[in-house]
């Protein structure tokens, strides 16, 4: 699935950028167009072609078949770009105000020409840097509910569902997942970033027959669930927004898994990005916790009554059940998504940027200790405030325990 | 995926069956063939050429393109003779000595030509007489480990799994399945066929709310779970046997499923050949169904052990945990296909051929009883004489307690 020598892809550059942006006829053919690379990511080009004069501008992105960060050494499938934009498209369907809207794609040169969003920020970045996004964790709840419904078997049928899985084979980028969220993070492997004092406490949690134990089930069940059409990596970095508007990017590692897996991820980064702040400035991070499965949850309900395909979805208690899994499947999720985020490859910039060595090494072990019990003991959560509740007990150095 | 009016496809007849297997050279050229169509089912022509003399002979089967019971109007994949195929192909890898060979298969005739066993009798027709099959259960749990064990994550990775699963892509045989194993039977649905006497316990069934609920969670976890390739109709009349060997045929639903749910069936279609024969005779039986899981889990401990590409499945107890769950869901779906098999359309044909009215409904409500233990009460169990213990209290009209 990689780019072979006979392919025609080639990378774009700046010029060639604002070549085929002319060509797609999106600005007025006598207009001034301007291009820069913005690609912050490892694994894409991004061009940002505008017309300044006219304020207007596009995003054109086009897949590296390898990782840049790594080099050409680390190949990786061009597929993505259709992932990404096929993604783009289906969720479009359901949550058409939440994501850029798509232009063109060329799946040879694995481009999508996409909608400019520079007039938002990105949300990890904007909470670093202490914004609020009052509508944020509104807008992402709806996104989630509307899009993970919209894409099972209640809303399509599992006929038209299991069709639409197909196009969606992404095994590359879910390995990616597996071992770098899910597998690593847990044993002392060498990709594993463990910041020196944290590290007798990485050791205590590669020793943790539970944890181990609880994460591959966790693992496995990401592995073998074909619920809904992810996002896939709908972290923090992957949203942008501003006071009013949200729009989810990047659905790269879209595939077909588990609800919960979307929702633990935008909570984990949401807690850690309340860890790295002052313990005042928290609580919006935190209402943003609770509001966004408030919200997944009166929305996919509400989804679920107007329109549902499944014969049995009346039984009384069935939604209930469904609800309280997808919840305790998203709480175990959060929990291997933020252990990754202290101990494994890739972490929290906005942690790592904390100065102060006793406050980052306090923050990242209380994260890690909330994250085990996420996993450990998902079966007890029952409610989001519980999060909260586990978030503050952790924080003190207390157990964290269930009332 | 249904035939269309171009296509080349025509069903045979004894006649062109005969010239195929001439023109396939399964025989000498100048043997002297007799043919005879000896399909019992709905969905196929199944064509029984021999040469008498040398006694010799092969199966050719057909997929009908329409429901042969119902006739013309239902119209029905052809794709899924190509799913047996391949499937059978598939389950050959893993356990050759369980599955009649395939010789020939042609994709656009819906043909597959396979391996005569007819010095074998289907083991649903032998226990109904009285046979006993003594190596069936140790066969039927070694086949189902190395098939479901084989084809699973933890043998082939999830990439290898995961680019298998996309062959078998069989939306319209588990639609089947998903109407008429687990939604009509707990629904007062016109497909039930539902004995005068039984009624009374049949509306008690479609107004349990807790069974509907219970009912519902298995579906939806058999619709979703891409764990391994089931043979997805595993019930005794898809089994050959005879005192020393065993084949398993007829894996046309076969699809990416949870494991419990080929279990669950063996286990159920064993339990009701096991009602129906009188109480002293039903020993051999019930001990297929303890016998049956134990084979399982130690083979699929075996091969857990031998070859695992899962880093973290040496966690201390995960093994326990998967094979926990894949029992407790082989409860559940043994529940849900007894149901089915005492109020949905097709049933158990050795209970429906006793003429003791008042035995024939005694073991038809007792079936039911069971079989909504199973379904309701299924993580109350953890070891397989549970399951005789709970049949003999549902024959004794007993509550069915789990100590």
């Amino acid at each position: 699935m990689t780019t072979t020598a006979d392919s025609i892809y080639e990378p774009l550059t700046e010029e060639t950028a604002i070549q085929l942006a002319r060509r797609l006829n999106l600005f007025d053919a006598e207009a001034d167009l301007v291009c820069r690379e913005i690609g912050d990511g490892n694994l894409n080009l991004v061009f940002h072609v505008t017309e300044p004069t006219a304020g207007k501008g596009v995003i054109i992105k086009q897949a590296l078949p390898y990782v840049r960060i790594i080099g050409e050494g680390w190949p990786l499938t061009l597929e993505r770009a259709r992932m990404e934009s096929e993604a783009l498209r289906i969720f479009a369907r359901y949550a058409p105000e939440y994501v850029p809207e798509v232009y063109y794609t060329d799946n040879d040169y694995a481009i999508t020409v996409m909608e400019d969003l520079s007039h938002l920020t990105i949300v990890r970045t904007g909470l670093a840097e202490g914004a609020i996004y009052p509508l944020l964790s509104t807008h992402i709840g709806q996104y989630m509910a509307r899009t993970l419904y919209g894409t099972s078997d209640y809303a399509l049928g599992a006929e038209a569902r299991r069709e639409l899985a197909l196009q969606f084979h992404n095994p590359e980028l879910c390995k990616i997942t597996e071992n770098f969220v899910f597998t690593y993070p847990l044993i002392d492997h060498e990709s594993n970033v463990v910041e020196e004092g944290l590290r007798p406490l990485a050791e205590q949690i590669w020793r943790d027959a539970q944890l181990l134990r609880e994460g591959a089930r966790l693992k496995r069940h990401f592995m073998i669930s074909a619920e809904a059409l992810l996002h896939g990596d709908l972290h923090t970095g992957s949203i942008f927004a501003s006071e009013t508007e949200t729009r989810v990017i990047d659905p790269e590692f879209a595939f077909y898994g588990p609800m919960g897996y979307d929702i633990g991820l935008f909570i984990a980064n949401t807690l850690l990005s309340a860890f790295a702040r002052s313990e005042h400035s928290r609580e919006e991070l935190l209402a943003h916790v609770t509001n966004v499965w408030d919200v997944f949850a009166a929305e996919f309900t509400a989804l679920w009554q107007e329109n549902n395909q499944e014969p049995l979805a009346d039984a009384a208690g069935y939604l209930d059940d469904e609800l309280l899994r997808i919840f305790q499947d998203a709480i175990g999720y959060a929990g291997s998504e933020m252990m990754r985020r202290v101990i494994g490859l890739a972490h929290a910039r906005d942690i790592e940027a904390i100065s102060d060595k006793d406050r980052r090494l306090h923050i990242k072990s209380s994260a890690a200790l909330l994250a085990r019990d996420l996993i450990v003991n998902r079966s007890h959560y029952k409610r989001a405030p519980q999060i909260v509740e586990a978030l503050r007990q952790a924080d003190r150095n207390e157990p964290i325990l269930h009332s």
